[in-house]
């Protein structure tokens, strides 16, 4: 089994400044090609640790892919640590120089000293061509071919070289057997019960097939996995079989495939029918919007999206009934449903999503309490409405409510294809 | 100094299938306290690497977090592996199994066997109550004072155990000093001009004093930190002084302080002044609205947000001339000033911010490549535009038209309050 340790290095991971991205895209690209990641881990900015974290991840795996700390500054360590690690003295790289000088002139900045030492590589390494940055990526291989890849923490960059450099070299530096994981969404049964309805099949699963449970908001992910099968056909047509099984056991429960979410089954839906969708968002402030507008292809369908914050724009742009909303509240069964209508008739969309509650943390009352959520779905015929509790916290009740009123019109738009 | 190493469990994190926030939470609010986080790691469902990883991490520091694997199905392990770490037998807690048995009643699911192994506890552990979920959290003390606590996986639980039951038990137990961060927000140098602008002040920065660098779309952020000093307040007042320093060598580059976005600056100075704002997206999909909507408080100022996909609907929502689409394409400097003007009326907003763009993957032409984006800013007295070349990837053209448009806003309100 040929296993990878993936290392991310910089004090702004340490203290919680920011949420490391890299890490989760260089675990997809080793998986995909077979390789299974052992570890990773999170250092900070200081030459000693990086090194005895590097002794360590070649212990026990033959890849390690580092990223972080190659920027122009003093506080970017990576490169000259690494140089000492493999003993190795460093030189100017020609080609890296040319492309980091051509790129800041067309920005208009300064070539100087810091932006030169962007070209300084180790002797030992070779070097990955960064199209898209000025930090070269690096590659090199110890006495025992075991690979170390240093790549720049930016992930966009990251990303293309892991891409078009890293996993090509990979594939052909190492045997790589097949890593398989298929994945089933299930909603409608909490984590214990869904354990409980698949008990003896998941006792009868064969020792190198995993199952996996992932609880989300309102659905349970069931993940089979099979880690380095010397035969990709023969251990996918078995995980298929399982899945096969699986799927007889609880089918009214399971509302999608692999990393599916419920937008993107909708989205296929709206794609294949020609059938078009609109939303008006008031509590969710644009986030049900921009799920949607996130998949390519989504221009297809979605029409339009009305976040409307103020009453007034509830009035003005959704045609609210004024009097609705002072009589009933803006949080009510009453504006959810015209602002779902409204979104239909303004946009010409033949679908409406609608939500309107309290986002907190204040404005919550002991009738409606932050979290209330009225939630409404408009179709050519009919018009449904619900009222959901979606949490405390402002972020999970924007989350939740999403992802509830985006469920509900997941489930009418499979009632209307039956 | 007081050392923590943070440990999450889980193959979902090692295949990348989900992001780790919750060592990003848990590491802010160690840090915090005043104690600084080592490591982070994350691990698969073993028990033997669990096992190892704890030992390691008891090597180095005083505190072990450990996320996940506590959920009631065969794949977590964590709970039965610390109770053999730490050579304990296992009971069932009443107050826990309580719990667990009317939380699940009021979600009307049915207590079985499985939800029963959540009440089961190791011997050695004092339990943390789980107010908000049916795994308890777990504290562990070993013979040398070191603690080791594990908390649920679930982002939402694991928060309200640090915040309510972790973080006032630790600082009773250790005797914590503190941990002093300080960040600056430049526009408009990139990270080696910026570098050599200072390079004076930060070569005479004291040794206990580190400066870092974290550049990101049109900002660097520029950090200075100092760790587990002795007095809190002596420390915060040299960084204070460092701080002032620096403020006086880039006055003209400097948009914001702390973890401060773009957006949250325009918030300030919006809920200050009592001005208005409108949004209309087109290739930002509502993200821009959900930035600023996400902010609790947003209601004050935040009126309308239209996300004009369609042709149709910057037409017939916002107003757009549909000729104007028609001779420069939607996007177009037209389409952007008539978007955000249109917004404004119909909104009755003092400010608005327009973003129309070819978000790729297709859409796109010789003469407007993908990444294109034409952004428009309209005030009380004027309406400027800019176009500006956001990217090739779909997500990271969403995200760079969104901060470059919201940064627009901000610097045309900087102009006005001079």
């Amino acid at each position: 089994m040929i296993k990878a340790t993936i290392i991310t290095i910089g004090d702004e991971i340490l203290i919680g400044q920011i949420v490391d991205t890299n890490s989760v895209s260089i675990a997809k690209h080793l998986n995909r090609a077979g390789i299974t990641v052992e570890e990773k881990i999170s250092i900070g900015d200081t030459a000693d640790q990086i090194e005895r974290t590097l002794r360590h991840a070649l212990q026990q795996s033959q890849i390690v892919i580092i990223t972080g700390g190659l920027g122009p500054t003093k506080d970017d360590i990576t490169k000259h640590t690494l140089a000492h690690f493999f003993s190795s003295a460093m030189h100017e790289d020609k080609t890296v120089a040319e492309h980091v000088r051509s790129m800041l002139e067309k920005r208009g900045i300064v070539f100087n000293e810091l932006n030169r030492s962007q070209a300084m590589v180790p002797d030992c390494c070779k070097v990955l061509f960064n199209a898209h940055g000025t930090a070269p990526g690096m590659w090199f291989e110890d006495t025992q071919g075991n690979v170390v890849v240093s790549l720049p923490g930016v992930p966009f960059e990251m990303e293309h070289l892991m891409e078009d450099e890293v996993m090509p070299r990979l594939k052909s530096h190492f045997e790589l057997h097949a890593n398989i994981h298929r994945t089933m969404i299930t909603s409608g049964l909490p984590e214990s019960m869904l354990a409980e309805a698949i008990a003896e099949w998941e006792d009868s699963l064969p020792s190198d097939i995993k199952l996996a449970y992932l609880p989300a908001p309102n659905i349970v992910r069931l993940r089979l996995s099979t880690y380095d099968a010397a035969s990709g056909e023969v251990a996918r047509e078995k995980i298929d079989t399982l899945f096969e099984q699986l799927y007889k056991i609880i089918p009214e429960y399971i509302v999608g495939f692999e990393d599916a979410s419920v937008q993107a089954l909708i989205h296929e839906i709206l794609v294949q029918s020609g059938k078009t969708l609109a939303v008006a968002e008031s509590c969710t402030g644009g986030t049900i919007a921009s799920r949607f507008t996130a998949m390519a292809g989504s221009s297809a369908y979605f029409l339009a999206g009305i976040v409307a914050y103020a009453n007034e724009a509830k009035r003005d742009i959704l045609g609210v009934n004024f009097d609705d909303i002072k009589q009933y509240g803006a949080v009510s069964e009453q504006v959810a449903r015209q602002m779902a209508e409204g979104a239909r008739r303004i946009s010409g969309a033949d679908y409406a999503i609608a939500t309107t509650g309290i986002a907190g943390p204040s404005g919550g009352s002991a009738e409606k309490p932050v979290g209330t959520v009225w939630m409404a779905i408009a179709t050519p015929n009919k018009t449904i409405t619900r009222l959901r509790q979606c949490g405390t916290d402002r972020g999970q009740i924007v989350n939740r409510a999403s992802a509830y009123a985006i469920e509900m019109l997941y489930k009418e738009l499979k009632k209307e294809a039956v």
